[in-house]
This record gives C-alpha cells, sequence and structure tokens, in this order.
C-alpha cells in the first residue's frame, strides 16, 4: 500500500492519534483517568483493543486481557463481567474517538475544499485502523438489533451530510429535519465511501488492491464522485 | 415496504423469475435436467436453496435438505460430499442467476435511461430476494480468498462498467483494458448501490426504513447520484 506524503500537511500529532490504539494509549495518561479504578479499566480496554487488532474477537480470552494489562482476573470481572461487555464498551469508545476525529473545523473552505480534507482524514482513518475496524465489524454484525441502532455512526453522520445537503439547496430546510431526500442521498453517499474503504483497506479485495492507488488519489476520487453524486441530487 | 405499480411495465413473467428459487424451480422443468441425475441435483439445490432464505446457514443439516428434495441421503452425498460443497455449487448458480437478470438489452436507449431501468431491475431484485442474499453474504465471508476471488460478481460488474464509462470519455480507451481511474469509479459507484440496496432490503437498518421510500424512489435516486458521479468523475 503506498501512502503519500500529504499526512506530513497534516497538523503535528494528529496522524499518531489516527490510531485508536495510540488514542487510548495516550487517554491512560491523561489526568481523565484520575483514580485507580479508571486506569485499570483503561488499561484492560487498551489489552483488549489490541488484541481485537491483532487477532480478532473471537481469538483472544479474559486471560488474554487480564495478562497484558497486568490485572488480576479477579479484579477484570470486577469491571467487566464478561468479554462482551468489556468489548460493548471498547465499541462506545472506538465511536466517540471516531466523532472526535471526523469533526475537525472546516472554516473558510469551499465544500470541494472540506470535502476533500474529509476524506482524506477518512482515508487515513482507514487504512491506518483496518484490522480494529475488521473486528468492530465482525462484532456489530453478530449485536441484536436494539445494540446496533446504539452503534450507528451512519446514522449520525447521514444527519450531519444530510442537514448540510439541505442548506445547500432550500434556506427553509436548513433545519434539524432534513428532508427524506436529503438523508436518503446522505446515506448512499456515506455507503459509497464506506465501502469502497473498507473493500480496499479492510478487506484488501485483491481487484481493488491491484490498482494500487495511493491515499491521495483514493481521497481525491472519491471527492470528485461525492460532490459530482450531489450536484446531480439537486432537483 | 411500499412497492410501485412500475413493476407491471416490465416485460410479463420477469419479476416472477427475478426470484431466486422460482428460477431454481423453473430450471427443473426445462430440458436441460434431462438426466435423473440432473434432476436430483437440481431437486436438492432446490432445497438448499429454500432452507438457505428460511432458516440460514447455520440452521439446516444435509438430513433437512435430503427430507425436502425426497431423495435419500446416501444419494445426496453420492452428488454432494457436504453441505459446504452444495452451497458453493448454489452460489454459482445464483452468480449465472444474476448476471443472466442484469444483462438485459438497453439498445436504443440513452445512458440515463439505461441506468434508471438496470437500477429498477436491481432494486428490485434486492428486495425480492433480500433472505436469501442475506444467507449468501455470509457464506461469502466465510470463504477463503481463493473461492471469493471466484465468486467476486463485483469485479464482473466492475468491468463491465469501467468500460463503459472509458467508452463514454475517450474512444482510445473502448478496450477490454478500462483504465485505473475508471474502474475505480465503478467499484465505488457499485459499492454505493450494492451498500444502500443492503442495509435497506437485506439487514433492514430501521434509520434507513423509516424512509418508507418506493422501490421506484430508489431506482430514482441512485440513478441521479450514479450520473452525477460519473458527470464529476471526468477529468
Amino acid at each position: 500500500m503506498q501512502t503519500t506524503t500529504n499526512c506530513d500537511e497534516s497538523p503535528a500529532g494528529s496522524t499518531r492519534t489516527l490510531r485508536f490504539v495510540d488514542w487510548l494509549s495516550a487517554e491512560l495518561e491523561t489526568e481523565e483517568a484520575s483514580t485507580k479504578g479508571d486506569r485499570r479499566r483503561l488499561a484492560l480496554k487498551l489489552a483488549a483493543a489490541r488484541l481485537l487488532e491483532d487477532r480478532g474477537y473471537d481469538d483472544f480470552s479474559t486471560r488474554d486481557v487480564s495478562d497484558a494489562a497486568n490485572v488480576t482476573r479477579t479484579a477484570l470481572y470486577l469491571y467487566y463481567p464478561s468479554k462482551q461487555v468489556l468489548v460493548l464498551e471498547l465499541l462506545q469508545d472506538f465511536q466517540r474517538f471516531m466523532m472526535e476525529k471526523l469533526r475537525p473545523s472546516r472554516k473558510g473552505m469551499s465544500m470541494a475544499e472540506a470535502a476533500l480534507e474529509t476524506n482524506r482524514t477518512y482515508v487515513r482513518f482507514f487504512a491506518i485502523n483496518a484490522r480494529i475496524i475488521l473486528s468492530i465489524q465482525y462484532v456489530r454484525r453478530n449485536l441484536s438489533d436494539a445494540e446496533k441502532l446504539q452503534f450507528d455512526l451512519n446514522d449520525w453522520w447521514a444527519h450531519k451530510v444530510a442537514r448540510a445537503i439541505s442548506g445547500r439547496t432550500t434556506v427553509q430546510q436548513r433545519s434539524s429535519h432534513p428532508s427524506k431526500q436529503a438523508l436518503a442521498t446522505a446515506y448512499a453517499l456515506e455507503g459509497m465511501i464506506d465501502s469502497f474503504l473498507t473493500e480496499l483497506y479492510v478487506r484488501r479485495n485483491p481487484n481493488l488492491v491491484a490498482l494500487n492507488l495511493s491515499e491521495e488519489a483514493v481521497a481525491k476520487l472519491l471527492t470528485r464522485l461525492w460532490l459530482g453524486a450531489l450536484k446531480g441530487s439537486e432537483p
């Protein structure tokens, strides 16, 4: 996989913390993990995240987690009654992490510039976190419907995008209730980007990998398609 | 789920055979199933397809298949050493079925008309076969990489679309080797359509289902986005 030099143009340090396990690890050092309990929980989640990334959900046990986190199993069960509960909390953290990383300020940029900048970050995000995204997708598929709804990042993102689309078309619709059409458009375009990045970086579809696209080329392609589709979606 | 009256405008009978199990069932009655062996194989596959649709891969046994097909288990094992082998052959049939249904003649139509017509068929196809597509996607995820490549319908379709895109941009590229850019575009747009239809009809994402879109509205939306994106993708 080629990487572009464009990563160097992003603000210092942002690329490093685009990696989920690094972000969790940095959390451990902040003041928010003030009590011994907080630090232990974080240490357990960090260990589980690394195991998820290295082995996948089915191939580690709570013993592996407690060993890696240097916590007794009794202590682990004090915080998390099961591996599933631990991983569900990790999913919430991943969701928070993703929202934090993909909600940067794009003030003063044109729609096209903002879209390209967002896609650059998103492509990087997928490429860096590919293995853990694979595990998270696997876990998500086995959730109940109610749990799935809780972890529907696409929904959060679709509403954000739909409001932006509505705002472009009519002033009246620039409200918290985007139109049905705008929401469906947002879901479709998100699906385009997510499925392309999942095939390329997460599932590593050989037909796509063979195209040998740089991350910058991927970001530019998806942005062009996105902007063209949005133009086409206007009545 | 709303259905549109547009289905009635398609050629007589085509909607009925858009359903995989009906198509298999019709195959049983053609002359191609000429020997007793052919008919038995087809009967077993038809039974397996129905079980896949009703219960999903993990919830039926070869005994269920042989019972439903009215064939002894000994006979079943004569043709298929395992449930997996049987289902793999079914995947090949599904692939053939899909290629047959999605390769209709669009002669004399503009690009926009042809795209809408193809999307109408595809939307119908997903809505009708949703449950068996869910099972097939599940089986596909557990295939080896080599097997996955063999069942990569997206690749076949992407090349077809990419050639059409190349043909639109430069005459020179209208060859059997579409450009890298055209191929990546085709994959991205396919991903948009497949992921939208999968979320809506197969996984039944409540956020999408709540939009209460008719099949005709879905076909029109996806066509508009597709054509807009294609325009945007031109250099």
